[in-house]
Protein backbone atom coordinates (compact mmCIF):
# COMPACT_ATOMS: atom_id res chain seq x y z
CA UNK A 1 0.00 0.00 0.00
CA UNK A 2 0.99 3.37 -0.81
CA UNK A 3 0.37 6.47 1.67
CA UNK A 4 -1.43 9.18 -0.03
CA UNK A 5 -1.34 12.71 1.05
CA UNK A 6 -3.30 15.45 -0.64
CA UNK A 7 -2.02 18.78 1.04
CA UNK A 8 1.57 20.66 1.56
CA UNK A 9 1.31 20.42 5.24
CA UNK A 10 0.15 17.06 6.07
CA UNK A 11 2.89 16.21 3.45
CA UNK A 12 5.74 18.11 4.73
CA UNK A 13 4.61 16.89 8.72
CA UNK A 14 5.09 13.37 7.21
CA UNK A 15 8.63 14.18 6.23
CA UNK A 16 9.56 15.46 9.24
CA UNK A 17 12.29 12.91 10.03
CA UNK A 18 11.72 10.81 7.13
CA UNK A 19 15.33 10.09 6.64
CA UNK A 20 16.67 10.63 3.32
CA UNK A 21 14.23 11.38 0.86
CA UNK A 22 14.26 10.68 -2.89
CA UNK A 23 11.52 12.43 -4.93
CA UNK A 24 10.00 11.47 -8.52
CA UNK A 25 7.96 14.07 -9.87
CA UNK A 26 5.61 12.53 -12.35
CA UNK A 27 2.17 13.58 -13.81
CA UNK A 28 0.38 10.29 -13.32
CA UNK A 29 -0.48 7.46 -16.16
CA UNK A 30 2.14 5.95 -14.63
CA UNK A 31 3.95 3.24 -16.80
CA UNK A 32 7.12 0.95 -16.26
CA UNK A 33 9.52 3.99 -17.35
CA UNK A 34 8.06 5.65 -13.82
CA UNK A 35 8.75 2.48 -11.77
CA UNK A 36 12.14 2.59 -13.19
CA UNK A 37 12.84 5.53 -11.49
CA UNK A 38 10.99 5.01 -8.61
CA UNK A 39 12.71 1.66 -8.22
CA UNK A 40 16.43 3.68 -8.54
CA UNK A 41 14.43 6.15 -5.78
CA UNK A 42 14.08 3.11 -3.53
CA UNK A 43 18.02 2.05 -3.73
CA UNK A 44 19.09 5.52 -2.44
CA UNK A 45 16.96 6.58 -0.26
CA UNK A 46 14.93 5.96 3.34
CA UNK A 47 12.20 7.58 2.01
CA UNK A 48 10.32 7.66 -1.32
CA UNK A 49 7.95 10.38 -2.56
CA UNK A 50 6.11 10.09 -5.58
CA UNK A 51 4.28 13.00 -6.74
CA UNK A 52 1.14 12.95 -9.14
CA UNK A 53 0.33 16.30 -10.67
CA UNK A 54 -0.94 17.24 -14.16
CA UNK A 55 0.36 20.44 -13.75
CA UNK A 56 -1.59 23.42 -16.04
CA UNK A 57 1.33 25.54 -16.31
CA UNK A 58 3.31 23.53 -18.91
CA UNK A 59 -0.05 23.06 -20.73
CA UNK A 60 -0.77 25.65 -23.42
CA UNK A 61 -4.03 26.71 -25.45
CA UNK A 62 -4.98 23.69 -27.50
CA UNK A 63 -2.51 21.02 -25.59
CA UNK A 64 -3.75 17.97 -23.73
CA UNK A 65 -4.32 19.18 -20.33
CA UNK A 66 -8.05 17.66 -20.76
CA UNK A 67 -7.62 15.16 -21.99
CA UNK A 68 -4.01 14.23 -20.38
CA UNK A 69 -5.17 10.74 -18.57
CA UNK A 70 -5.78 10.50 -14.38
CA UNK A 71 -6.58 7.77 -12.80
CA UNK A 72 -5.13 7.97 -9.28
CA UNK A 73 -6.41 4.53 -8.50
CA UNK A 74 -4.54 3.04 -10.52
CA UNK A 75 -1.51 4.89 -10.41
CA UNK A 76 -1.18 3.84 -6.66
CA UNK A 77 -2.18 0.60 -7.55
CA UNK A 78 0.99 -0.18 -9.72
CA UNK A 79 3.52 1.97 -7.49
CA UNK A 80 5.75 -0.35 -4.34
CA UNK A 81 4.13 -0.77 -1.04
CA UNK A 82 5.74 1.74 1.47
CA UNK A 83 5.74 4.85 -1.33
CA UNK A 84 4.80 7.73 -0.36
CA UNK A 85 2.25 9.57 -3.12
CA UNK A 86 1.81 13.30 -3.26
CA UNK A 87 -1.01 14.32 -5.21
CA UNK A 88 -2.69 17.57 -4.69
CA UNK A 89 -5.69 19.59 -6.40
CA UNK A 90 -4.57 22.54 -8.28
CA UNK A 91 -5.77 24.60 -5.95
CA UNK A 92 -3.34 23.61 -3.71
CA UNK A 93 -0.31 24.13 -5.50
CA UNK A 94 -1.87 27.59 -7.51
CA UNK A 95 -4.21 28.94 -4.77
CA UNK A 96 -4.84 31.82 -6.88
CA UNK A 97 -5.07 30.17 -10.16
CA UNK A 98 -2.02 30.89 -11.19
CA UNK A 99 1.52 32.57 -10.12
CA UNK A 100 2.89 36.36 -10.33
CA UNK A 101 6.48 34.92 -9.37
CA UNK A 102 7.81 32.21 -11.53
CA UNK A 103 10.73 30.25 -13.29
CA UNK A 104 12.26 31.41 -16.42
CA UNK A 105 14.14 29.25 -18.60
CA UNK A 106 15.77 31.62 -20.40
CA UNK A 107 16.94 30.58 -24.29
CA UNK A 108 16.90 27.06 -24.39
CA UNK A 109 13.59 26.91 -23.11
CA UNK A 110 12.30 28.27 -26.23
CA UNK A 111 14.17 26.33 -28.61
CA UNK A 112 12.85 22.41 -29.49
CA UNK A 113 10.17 21.49 -27.25
CA UNK A 114 9.77 25.30 -26.16
CA UNK A 115 9.71 26.69 -29.90
CA UNK A 116 6.56 24.33 -30.31
CA UNK A 117 5.50 24.79 -26.81
CA UNK A 118 6.14 28.46 -25.43
CA UNK A 119 5.98 29.01 -21.60
CA UNK A 120 5.94 25.24 -21.26
CA UNK A 121 9.48 25.03 -19.35
CA UNK A 122 8.69 28.28 -17.36
CA UNK A 123 5.52 26.39 -16.65
CA UNK A 124 7.17 22.93 -15.75
CA UNK A 125 10.35 24.29 -13.67
CA UNK A 126 7.89 26.04 -11.68
CA UNK A 127 6.04 23.23 -10.48
CA UNK A 128 9.51 21.46 -10.20
CA UNK A 129 10.77 24.53 -7.84
CA UNK A 130 7.55 24.19 -5.89
CA UNK A 131 7.48 20.70 -5.71
CA UNK A 132 11.04 20.15 -4.62
CA UNK A 133 10.48 23.10 -1.91
CA UNK A 134 7.61 21.14 -0.65
CA UNK A 135 9.52 18.06 -0.70
CA UNK A 136 12.67 19.36 0.02
CA UNK A 137 14.39 15.53 -0.72
CA UNK A 138 18.31 14.83 -1.06
CA UNK A 139 17.66 13.73 -4.73
CA UNK A 140 15.18 14.13 -7.19
CA UNK A 141 14.93 11.25 -10.20
CA UNK A 142 14.07 11.66 -14.03
CA UNK A 143 13.81 10.12 -16.83
CA UNK A 144 16.24 10.89 -19.93
CA UNK A 145 13.23 10.64 -21.81
CA UNK A 146 12.60 14.02 -21.78
CA UNK A 147 16.25 15.00 -22.42
CA UNK A 148 15.38 19.31 -22.52
CA UNK A 149 13.92 19.08 -19.35
CA UNK A 150 16.21 16.98 -17.65
CA UNK A 151 18.89 19.57 -19.17
CA UNK A 152 16.99 22.59 -17.87
CA UNK A 153 16.31 20.84 -14.30
CA UNK A 154 19.98 20.52 -14.04
CA UNK A 155 20.51 24.65 -15.12
CA UNK A 156 17.95 25.14 -12.64
CA UNK A 157 19.19 22.99 -9.48
CA UNK A 158 23.00 24.96 -10.96
CA UNK A 159 21.98 28.54 -11.78
CA UNK A 160 19.47 28.71 -8.06
CA UNK A 161 22.00 25.99 -6.02
CA UNK A 162 19.31 24.50 -5.40
CA UNK A 163 20.49 21.66 -2.53
CA UNK A 164 19.51 18.30 -4.30
CA UNK A 165 21.08 15.85 -6.08
CA UNK A 166 19.83 15.02 -9.59
CA UNK A 167 19.94 11.34 -10.73
CA UNK A 168 18.62 10.66 -14.51
CA UNK A 169 17.34 7.20 -15.52
CA UNK A 170 17.77 5.87 -19.31
CA UNK A 171 14.60 5.83 -21.02
CA UNK A 172 12.77 2.37 -21.06
CA UNK A 173 11.32 1.29 -24.41
CA UNK A 174 9.27 -1.22 -25.93
CA UNK A 175 10.92 -4.57 -27.29
CA UNK A 176 9.86 -2.97 -30.74
CA UNK A 177 12.36 0.45 -29.42
CA UNK A 178 9.05 2.54 -28.74
CA UNK A 179 10.10 4.96 -25.70
CA UNK A 180 7.51 3.81 -22.92
CA UNK A 181 5.46 7.39 -22.93
CA UNK A 182 1.71 8.15 -21.03
CA UNK A 183 1.02 9.69 -24.43
CA UNK A 184 1.31 6.33 -25.86
CA UNK A 185 -2.18 5.71 -24.82
CA UNK A 186 -3.61 7.97 -27.53
CA UNK A 187 -2.40 5.55 -30.30
CA UNK A 188 -4.43 3.97 -32.48
CA UNK A 189 -3.01 1.07 -33.74
CA UNK A 190 -1.75 2.34 -37.53
CA UNK A 191 -0.37 4.99 -35.57
CA UNK A 192 1.71 2.81 -33.28
CA UNK A 193 3.22 1.62 -36.18
CA UNK A 194 4.07 5.26 -37.50
CA UNK A 195 5.36 6.26 -34.05
CA UNK A 196 8.43 3.66 -34.19
CA UNK A 197 9.83 6.22 -36.43
CA UNK A 198 10.92 8.35 -33.81
CA UNK A 199 13.07 5.71 -32.33
CA UNK A 200 13.98 4.08 -35.90
CA UNK A 201 15.38 7.54 -36.77
CA UNK A 202 17.33 7.46 -33.69
CA UNK A 203 19.29 4.11 -34.53
CA UNK A 204 19.51 5.29 -37.53
CA UNK A 205 21.63 8.25 -36.77
CA UNK A 206 23.25 6.25 -34.41
CA UNK A 207 24.39 3.36 -36.80
CA UNK A 208 25.92 6.42 -39.55
CA UNK A 209 26.90 8.66 -36.94
CA UNK A 210 30.55 9.39 -38.84
CA UNK A 211 29.78 13.00 -39.03
CA UNK A 212 26.78 15.44 -37.77
CA UNK A 213 25.60 15.49 -41.54
CA UNK A 214 25.56 11.80 -42.50
CA UNK A 215 23.79 11.07 -38.80
CA UNK A 216 21.04 14.08 -40.02
CA UNK A 217 20.89 12.54 -43.35
CA UNK A 218 20.51 8.47 -42.06
CA UNK A 219 17.23 9.88 -39.82
CA UNK A 220 15.52 12.10 -42.40
CA UNK A 221 15.63 9.08 -44.98
CA UNK A 222 13.83 6.74 -41.49
CA UNK A 223 11.43 9.72 -40.79
CA UNK A 224 10.70 9.90 -44.14
CA UNK A 225 9.89 6.48 -44.71
CA UNK A 226 6.95 7.24 -42.43
CA UNK A 227 5.14 10.06 -44.20
CA UNK A 228 2.53 10.27 -42.02
CA UNK A 229 4.47 10.64 -39.15
CA UNK A 230 4.35 14.72 -39.11
CA UNK A 231 7.99 15.60 -37.85
CA UNK A 232 8.48 18.66 -35.95
CA UNK A 233 12.28 18.59 -35.29
CA UNK A 234 14.88 16.34 -35.57
CA UNK A 235 18.94 17.25 -34.56
CA UNK A 236 22.23 16.50 -32.33
CA UNK A 237 22.66 18.69 -29.69
CA UNK A 238 25.45 19.20 -27.31
CA UNK A 239 24.27 17.42 -23.79
CA UNK A 240 26.74 20.38 -22.26
CA UNK A 241 24.55 23.43 -23.68
CA UNK A 242 21.55 21.67 -25.81
CA UNK A 243 22.68 23.72 -28.67
CA UNK A 244 23.07 22.15 -31.49
CA UNK A 245 26.38 20.68 -32.62
CA UNK A 246 28.50 22.07 -34.96
CA UNK A 247 29.64 19.94 -38.31
CA UNK A 248 33.18 19.10 -37.27
CA UNK A 249 31.45 18.28 -33.44
CA UNK A 250 33.24 14.70 -31.82
CA UNK A 251 32.28 13.05 -29.25
CA UNK A 252 28.54 12.29 -27.62
CA UNK A 253 26.06 14.38 -29.01
CA UNK A 254 22.23 13.94 -28.24
CA UNK A 255 19.87 13.00 -31.36
CA UNK A 256 16.27 14.57 -30.54
CA UNK A 257 13.43 14.05 -32.42
CA UNK A 258 10.48 15.30 -32.33
CA UNK A 259 6.65 14.54 -34.26
CA UNK A 260 3.03 14.41 -34.16
CA UNK A 261 1.46 11.10 -35.27
CA UNK A 262 -2.30 11.80 -35.89
CA UNK A 263 -2.86 14.06 -32.65
CA UNK A 264 -0.75 13.03 -30.35
CA UNK A 265 2.76 14.91 -30.56
CA UNK A 266 5.82 12.27 -29.33
CA UNK A 267 9.63 13.39 -28.43
CA UNK A 268 12.48 10.70 -27.97
CA UNK A 269 16.31 10.95 -27.85
CA UNK A 270 19.26 8.64 -27.73
CA UNK A 271 23.00 9.51 -27.09
CA UNK A 272 24.96 9.55 -30.85
CA UNK A 273 29.15 9.49 -30.69
CA UNK A 274 30.73 11.71 -33.30
CA UNK A 275 33.69 12.22 -35.14
CA UNK B 1 35.03 38.68 15.98
CA UNK B 2 32.33 37.71 13.27
CA UNK B 3 33.40 34.37 11.58
CA UNK B 4 34.33 35.24 7.50
CA UNK B 5 32.65 32.77 4.72
CA UNK B 6 33.31 33.27 0.90
CA UNK B 7 32.89 29.69 -0.47
CA UNK B 8 29.18 27.86 -0.16
CA UNK B 9 30.63 24.68 0.41
CA UNK B 10 32.47 26.60 3.59
CA UNK B 11 28.90 27.69 4.55
CA UNK B 12 26.78 25.24 3.71
CA UNK B 13 29.53 23.03 6.20
CA UNK B 14 29.41 25.22 8.83
CA UNK B 15 25.68 25.22 8.79
CA UNK B 16 25.05 22.01 9.33
CA UNK B 17 24.05 21.21 13.00
CA UNK B 18 23.48 24.84 13.34
CA UNK B 19 19.98 24.76 14.36
CA UNK B 20 17.82 27.26 13.68
CA UNK B 21 19.02 29.50 11.19
CA UNK B 22 17.99 33.36 10.89
CA UNK B 23 19.38 35.35 7.58
CA UNK B 24 20.27 38.65 6.82
CA UNK B 25 20.68 39.13 3.28
CA UNK B 26 22.57 42.33 2.31
CA UNK B 27 24.74 44.64 0.26
CA UNK B 28 27.33 45.66 2.85
CA UNK B 29 27.91 49.13 2.99
CA UNK B 30 26.30 48.90 6.38
CA UNK B 31 24.19 50.88 8.37
CA UNK B 32 22.15 51.08 11.72
CA UNK B 33 18.50 50.11 9.83
CA UNK B 34 20.99 46.34 8.88
CA UNK B 35 22.25 45.99 12.28
CA UNK B 36 18.76 46.78 13.08
CA UNK B 37 17.90 43.34 11.12
CA UNK B 38 20.59 41.87 12.68
CA UNK B 39 19.30 42.22 16.34
CA UNK B 40 15.58 41.31 15.31
CA UNK B 41 17.59 37.65 13.51
CA UNK B 42 19.75 37.49 17.27
CA UNK B 43 16.34 37.19 18.85
CA UNK B 44 14.85 34.11 17.12
CA UNK B 45 18.01 31.71 15.74
CA UNK B 46 20.38 30.17 17.53
CA UNK B 47 22.84 30.95 14.21
CA UNK B 48 22.93 34.66 12.31
CA UNK B 49 24.10 34.61 8.68
CA UNK B 50 24.33 37.87 7.14
CA UNK B 51 25.45 37.73 3.25
CA UNK B 52 27.42 40.79 2.16
CA UNK B 53 27.04 40.54 -1.92
CA UNK B 54 26.42 43.30 -4.45
CA UNK B 55 24.57 41.69 -7.09
CA UNK B 56 25.78 42.51 -10.47
CA UNK B 57 22.21 40.90 -11.87
CA UNK B 58 20.15 43.59 -10.39
CA UNK B 59 21.79 46.45 -11.57
CA UNK B 60 21.27 47.42 -15.01
CA UNK B 61 23.55 49.87 -17.67
CA UNK B 62 24.36 52.88 -16.28
CA UNK B 63 23.04 52.06 -12.55
CA UNK B 64 25.80 52.13 -9.51
CA UNK B 65 27.00 48.78 -9.37
CA UNK B 66 30.85 50.06 -10.24
CA UNK B 67 30.68 52.79 -7.19
CA UNK B 68 28.30 50.58 -5.24
CA UNK B 69 30.32 51.13 -1.33
CA UNK B 70 32.25 47.95 -0.50
CA UNK B 71 34.33 47.70 2.81
CA UNK B 72 34.01 44.44 3.99
CA UNK B 73 36.35 45.05 6.81
CA UNK B 74 34.33 48.02 8.05
CA UNK B 75 30.96 45.89 7.53
CA UNK B 76 32.73 43.07 9.55
CA UNK B 77 33.68 45.76 12.46
CA UNK B 78 30.00 46.78 13.35
CA UNK B 79 28.47 43.75 13.26
CA UNK B 80 27.88 41.67 16.77
CA UNK B 81 30.35 39.14 17.37
CA UNK B 82 29.44 35.82 16.59
CA UNK B 83 27.67 36.71 13.11
CA UNK B 84 28.45 34.81 10.36
CA UNK B 85 29.28 36.35 7.44
CA UNK B 86 29.07 34.86 3.87
CA UNK B 87 30.64 37.48 1.12
CA UNK B 88 31.28 35.08 -1.93
CA UNK B 89 32.90 36.87 -5.12
CA UNK B 90 30.91 37.17 -8.24
CA UNK B 91 32.46 34.07 -9.79
CA UNK B 92 31.17 32.09 -6.32
CA UNK B 93 27.55 32.93 -7.04
CA UNK B 94 27.64 32.72 -11.29
CA UNK B 95 30.26 30.72 -12.26
CA UNK B 96 29.04 30.99 -15.80
CA UNK B 97 29.14 35.26 -15.30
CA UNK B 98 24.99 34.78 -15.46
CA UNK B 99 22.65 32.23 -15.21
CA UNK B 100 20.12 30.33 -17.69
CA UNK B 101 17.29 29.91 -15.35
CA UNK B 102 16.47 32.70 -13.53
CA UNK B 103 13.33 34.33 -11.59
CA UNK B 104 10.53 36.51 -12.93
CA UNK B 105 8.97 38.85 -10.80
CA UNK B 106 5.91 38.93 -12.91
CA UNK B 107 3.93 42.04 -13.81
CA UNK B 108 4.58 43.74 -10.37
CA UNK B 109 7.91 43.87 -10.91
CA UNK B 110 7.97 45.80 -13.73
CA UNK B 111 5.96 49.32 -11.94
CA UNK B 112 7.76 51.65 -9.63
CA UNK B 113 11.10 50.30 -9.32
CA UNK B 114 11.12 47.91 -12.20
CA UNK B 115 9.65 50.25 -14.29
CA UNK B 116 12.89 52.68 -13.75
CA UNK B 117 14.81 49.72 -13.16
CA UNK B 118 14.28 46.76 -16.01
CA UNK B 119 14.96 43.52 -14.76
CA UNK B 120 15.75 44.71 -11.34
CA UNK B 121 13.62 42.44 -9.43
CA UNK B 122 13.92 39.49 -11.35
CA UNK B 123 17.88 40.06 -10.42
CA UNK B 124 17.38 40.56 -7.34
CA UNK B 125 14.34 37.42 -6.80
CA UNK B 126 16.97 35.52 -8.70
CA UNK B 127 20.16 36.41 -6.04
CA UNK B 128 17.48 35.88 -2.97
CA UNK B 129 16.45 32.41 -3.88
CA UNK B 130 20.14 31.63 -4.33
CA UNK B 131 20.87 32.71 -1.44
CA UNK B 132 17.90 30.84 0.42
CA UNK B 133 19.17 27.59 -1.30
CA UNK B 134 22.87 28.20 0.07
CA UNK B 135 22.14 29.25 3.78
CA UNK B 136 18.75 27.56 4.17
CA UNK B 137 17.30 29.76 6.97
CA UNK B 138 14.30 28.94 8.86
CA UNK B 139 13.93 32.81 8.62
CA UNK B 140 15.05 35.51 6.44
CA UNK B 141 14.99 39.16 7.56
CA UNK B 142 14.50 42.01 5.06
CA UNK B 143 13.80 45.86 6.00
CA UNK B 144 10.63 47.60 4.82
CA UNK B 145 12.43 50.41 3.48
CA UNK B 146 12.49 48.46 0.44
CA UNK B 147 8.80 48.02 0.20
CA UNK B 148 8.68 46.65 -3.28
CA UNK B 149 11.09 44.15 -2.84
CA UNK B 150 9.40 43.06 0.66
CA UNK B 151 6.24 42.24 -1.63
CA UNK B 152 7.75 40.51 -4.37
CA UNK B 153 9.93 38.26 -1.82
CA UNK B 154 6.83 37.34 -0.31
CA UNK B 155 5.11 36.77 -3.27
CA UNK B 156 8.01 34.51 -4.14
CA UNK B 157 8.05 32.31 -1.00
CA UNK B 158 4.61 31.80 -1.55
CA UNK B 159 4.24 31.21 -4.87
CA UNK B 160 7.34 28.54 -4.83
CA UNK B 161 6.44 27.25 -1.56
CA UNK B 162 9.90 28.11 -0.08
CA UNK B 163 10.22 26.70 3.23
CA UNK B 164 11.18 29.60 4.61
CA UNK B 165 9.34 32.59 7.07
CA UNK B 166 9.94 36.10 6.94
CA UNK B 167 10.30 38.99 9.28
CA UNK B 168 10.13 42.42 8.16
CA UNK B 169 11.78 45.16 10.34
CA UNK B 170 10.47 49.01 9.99
CA UNK B 171 12.44 51.43 8.35
CA UNK B 172 15.21 53.47 10.72
CA UNK B 173 15.33 56.98 10.17
CA UNK B 174 17.66 60.02 11.27
CA UNK B 175 16.56 62.37 13.59
CA UNK B 176 15.41 64.56 11.11
CA UNK B 177 13.29 61.54 9.39
CA UNK B 178 15.52 61.01 6.29
CA UNK B 179 15.40 56.97 5.90
CA UNK B 180 18.50 55.14 6.04
CA UNK B 181 20.18 53.78 2.80
CA UNK B 182 23.44 52.78 2.26
CA UNK B 183 23.17 55.19 -1.32
CA UNK B 184 23.20 58.30 1.59
CA UNK B 185 26.88 57.99 1.33
CA UNK B 186 26.48 59.77 -2.10
CA UNK B 187 25.08 62.91 -0.82
CA UNK B 188 26.46 65.82 -0.80
CA UNK B 189 25.63 68.18 2.22
CA UNK B 190 22.75 70.07 0.22
CA UNK B 191 22.12 67.49 -1.76
CA UNK B 192 21.17 65.47 1.93
CA UNK B 193 18.66 68.92 2.67
CA UNK B 194 17.04 68.23 -0.62
CA UNK B 195 16.69 64.48 0.15
CA UNK B 196 14.53 65.12 3.08
CA UNK B 197 11.52 65.64 0.54
CA UNK B 198 10.62 61.87 0.26
CA UNK B 199 9.81 61.37 4.22
CA UNK B 200 9.18 65.24 4.30
CA UNK B 201 6.01 63.67 1.66
CA UNK B 202 5.25 60.68 3.04
CA UNK B 203 4.50 62.81 6.68
CA UNK B 204 2.13 65.08 3.89
CA UNK B 205 0.57 62.04 2.62
CA UNK B 206 -0.18 61.03 6.39
CA UNK B 207 -1.31 63.88 8.14
CA UNK B 208 -3.41 64.62 5.47
CA UNK B 209 -5.13 61.02 4.78
CA UNK B 210 -8.78 61.02 4.36
CA UNK B 211 -8.54 60.11 0.55
CA UNK B 212 -6.59 58.97 -1.78
CA UNK B 213 -6.86 62.04 -3.02
CA UNK B 214 -5.70 64.47 -0.37
CA UNK B 215 -3.03 62.60 0.63
CA UNK B 216 -1.70 62.16 -3.31
CA UNK B 217 -1.95 66.60 -3.29
CA UNK B 218 -0.26 66.74 0.22
CA UNK B 219 2.44 65.00 -0.59
CA UNK B 220 3.02 66.33 -4.02
CA UNK B 221 2.96 69.55 -2.49
CA UNK B 222 5.85 68.72 -0.23
CA UNK B 223 7.57 67.30 -3.17
CA UNK B 224 7.49 70.54 -4.78
CA UNK B 225 8.75 72.55 -2.60
CA UNK B 226 12.22 70.83 -3.07
CA UNK B 227 12.19 71.58 -6.93
CA UNK B 228 15.50 70.05 -7.07
CA UNK B 229 14.69 66.59 -6.24
CA UNK B 230 13.92 65.12 -9.45
CA UNK B 231 10.88 62.84 -8.39
CA UNK B 232 10.24 59.46 -10.23
CA UNK B 233 6.62 58.20 -8.89
CA UNK B 234 4.68 59.32 -5.45
CA UNK B 235 1.56 56.61 -5.15
CA UNK B 236 -0.37 55.10 -2.79
CA UNK B 237 -0.48 51.20 -3.05
CA UNK B 238 -2.49 48.27 -1.61
CA UNK B 239 -0.13 46.18 0.50
CA UNK B 240 -2.03 42.87 -0.22
CA UNK B 241 -1.61 43.52 -4.07
CA UNK B 242 1.41 46.52 -4.68
CA UNK B 243 -1.46 47.75 -7.32
CA UNK B 244 -2.14 51.92 -6.56
CA UNK B 245 -5.30 52.53 -4.26
CA UNK B 246 -8.95 52.97 -5.74
CA UNK B 247 -10.38 56.63 -5.00
CA UNK B 248 -12.76 55.07 -2.61
CA UNK B 249 -10.39 52.51 -0.91
CA UNK B 250 -10.41 51.88 2.88
CA UNK B 251 -7.79 50.81 5.26
CA UNK B 252 -4.36 50.57 5.31
CA UNK B 253 -2.08 51.96 2.27
CA UNK B 254 1.64 51.74 1.20
CA UNK B 255 2.76 55.49 0.26
CA UNK B 256 5.89 54.87 -2.14
CA UNK B 257 8.16 57.81 -3.37
CA UNK B 258 11.17 57.65 -5.42
CA UNK B 259 13.10 60.38 -6.27
CA UNK B 260 16.45 61.46 -8.04
CA UNK B 261 18.61 63.73 -6.13
CA UNK B 262 21.76 64.96 -7.77
CA UNK B 263 23.04 61.75 -9.15
CA UNK B 264 21.89 59.25 -6.28
CA UNK B 265 18.55 57.56 -6.32
CA UNK B 266 16.24 57.39 -3.46
CA UNK B 267 13.53 55.75 -2.12
CA UNK B 268 10.87 55.42 0.60
CA UNK B 269 7.75 54.84 2.11
CA UNK B 270 5.10 54.50 4.43
CA UNK B 271 1.96 53.10 5.80
CA UNK B 272 -0.97 55.80 5.50
CA UNK B 273 -4.60 54.71 6.73
CA UNK B 274 -6.96 55.98 4.63
CA UNK B 275 -10.75 56.40 4.52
Amino acid sequence: MTELFTTIDALRARLEDAGRVAFVPTMGALHDGHLALVHRAIQVADTVVVSIFVNPLQFGEGEDFGRYPRDLDADRAVLPSGVIVFAPEVTELYPDGDVQVRLSAGAIGDTFEGKTRPGHFDGMLTVVVKLLNIVTPHVVVFGQKDAQQVFLVRRMIQDLNLPVAIDVAPTVREPDGLALSSRNRYLSEPERSTALALSAALSAATDASATRESAVTAAKAALAAEPTADVDYFDLVDPATFLPVPDDFAGEATAIVAARVGTTRLIDNAPVILG
